[in-house]
């Protein structure tokens, strides 16, 4: 098996060219390295878009829907200012929310630094995809990854479905 | 006093025939042995429905409206799979959330396995009843019975309501 | 910086004249102990309402739209008797959710005692307010605003936005 990862880079300054992406980047180091406990995942997908809700509604609605990726993971716009609407936007488009994934992300997050309680992060499965929002800071896309890796390959694993759930008869 | 409880298996291998109820039965028994630390509790009703929204729905707006059940556990159909839908019928009835019923009980579960991360369960209440969605996995069951009893017989006595919280003036 | 914090004290027997109001002044005291470490933080209005989710509503959003506070913290009526409404008025008003103030609010009530779990609070932000739901019990209030003071601050700063959030080309 191998799943296709997305990653939006949402970001005001990066989007307008005012500053580079660091989280971009770094969130495609992370997912490479964590490739193998991941049950083989390659990232087939990287965007920038800015901190408007429309924006980043449309592009996890073709991500999911079009293209068909397994994990979508944002990157920003979690925080308390005005601008930030990833949430927002998340949980437009997702039709099943997931709240383990965020609770063992801010559990995790809160031992680094207890600036995370400001993350609103918000996550869910929109059709067979897994959509999670990480927050923009480089290194917290790391500690958030450690803290889903135990059961994110089986995660995939379960949205992906099988003939056996789907028809308990032939169990 | 004395509650009455209301279990629901929700598994399409378990309605169909194609499997046994290993969840049910465990439930009936953590109920009855943790009966006099909840203020007196009895099973009145046990079902299974398939993993269907509309089913699930059903069973517990009748359990709630019509059989005024205090207390209904769901078992299964909270995880990752497309066929699970638990969380989204239980959504679909309850008037209030109570959210740390499911912090605590994400808490206990990620001590016993990190798979627990993947319960998307869901907790509210409905009229003056209380619904809260458990794994279906039966060892699961006990554990989440376990972080909810410090306080569960509690929330049964303030669902209830009393004659001094509604007309204060009489307190 | 000087932000004004609003308390919304939510109770049936006080409004009604009942019983006294030992939550509010412990909220106003405890802002007022906390006003440096929440970078100069003034109580600007209080009032008491009955459980009443139009008339929490009502007052909520006079004192976000109107008055422009900065914070309102509401007192009482996050439990699970028929009564209790704060939290479902709270989430009628604010439109963006900060589920991360919860979970340290919950993980430190906790702490002290296990009956913390019967918490129903919500928070979240409406315009540049920042409004959050804590219990009405006296002591409660310092625990929870503990839990928040290290994060607090940067919360109510980054919730009034600024020139170069807002404008990214000019960093
Ligand atoms: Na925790």
């Amino acid at each position: 098996a191998c799943y296709k990862v997305a990653i939006l880079t949402v970001s005001d300054t990066v989007a307008s060219g005012a500053g580079p992406d660091r989280s971009g980047p770094r969130a495609v180091s992370v997912v490479s390295s964590s490739s193998e406990k991941l049950g083989g995942a390659t990232v087939a997908a990287t965007a920038v878009v800015p901190d408007e809700i429309e924006k980043i509604r449309e592009i996890l609605q073709r991500w999911s829907d079009v293209d068909k990726m397994d994990l979508i993971l944002t990157l920003g716009g979690t925080g308390f200012t005005p601008r930030d609407v990833t949430p927002e936007a998340t949980k437009g488009v997702i039709e099943k929310e997931t709240p383990g994934l965020l609770y063992v992300m801010m559990q995790e997050s809160l031992k680094v630094t207890q600036f995370a309680m400001l993350s609103r992060a918000a996550a869910g499965i929109r059709g067979s995809t897994l959509i999670i929002n990480m927050p923009g800071n480089p290194n917290a896309v790391g500690e958030c990854m450690e803290a889903l890796l135990p059961a994110l390959k089986h995660a995939l694993k379960q949205i992906k479905g099988d003939k056996r759930e789907k028809h308990p008869r032939h169990v």
